[in-house]
């Protein structure tokens, strides 16, 4: 880990954590957002911390799991992280689905907090 | 259009335009990089107009063809513009591929150039 540049590490523990605690207990994700926050949710949107959480914790499945298949992290010009994931979940007896989660991450009071966020399912229709 | 907000007009109107500009002819895309700019494609990272645009022309394709099928956009604390999108490409005879790419978009001397930039296939495979 110590030769990955200092926000692909950033990224990464941001990305390791919010999953870890989106599938074990996702009321703890409130940590992670401000009042400025904001999330586009299947092309809704929410902003701040109260409507994110409201969101988040009444997603109608009692279990969920989310498994990634690739994540990318950059420095933005104001000293941000922008991260993108790739991946699949399971949400109680539902058949697997990707994903598609982009994070931003600032640094507020020595802390990272997401500043942005947008989930899209991955519904790839190709008649195969 | 009147009624979306500022962000999304500026979001929705770099993406018609970077598609377009890359189906047609993405040596035009040089000027929304700067040298500060970021791209990671398909996991592999290129800083700087000149890095990113020999990456975008060098891709091995003779003419591509991208569909939209969703678009996120938000306004981030910095005053730029995240956007988010998934869809499809259509690369000479290969067949349809789901791809996502996410960019950080920034006003620099009354332009709104492209500061990060990801992309990656979605090559989901459930078997199904």
């Amino acid at each position: 880990m110590a030769s990955k540049p200092v926000w692909e590490q950033i990224g990464a523990g941001f990305v390791q954590h919010y999953f870890q605690q989106f599938d074990s207990d996702r009321t703890k994700l409130a940590d992670l957002y401000t009042d400025a926050s904001c999330l586009t949710w299947e092309g809704i949107g929410y902003q701040g911390n109260k409507a994110i959480m409201e969101k988040i914790t009444s997603l109608p499945f009692q279990s969920i799991q989310h498994s990634i298949t690739a994540q990318d992290h950059q420095p933005t010009p104001d000293s941000c992280v922008m991260s993108m994931v790739m991946g699949q979940l399971k949400a109680d007896a539902d058949q697997v689905m990707g994903f598609q989660q982009t994070f931003l991450l600032k640094n507020v009071d020595n802390k990272w907090i997401c500043t942005n966020e947008m989930f899209r399912l991955a519904l790839h229709n190709f008649g195969a």
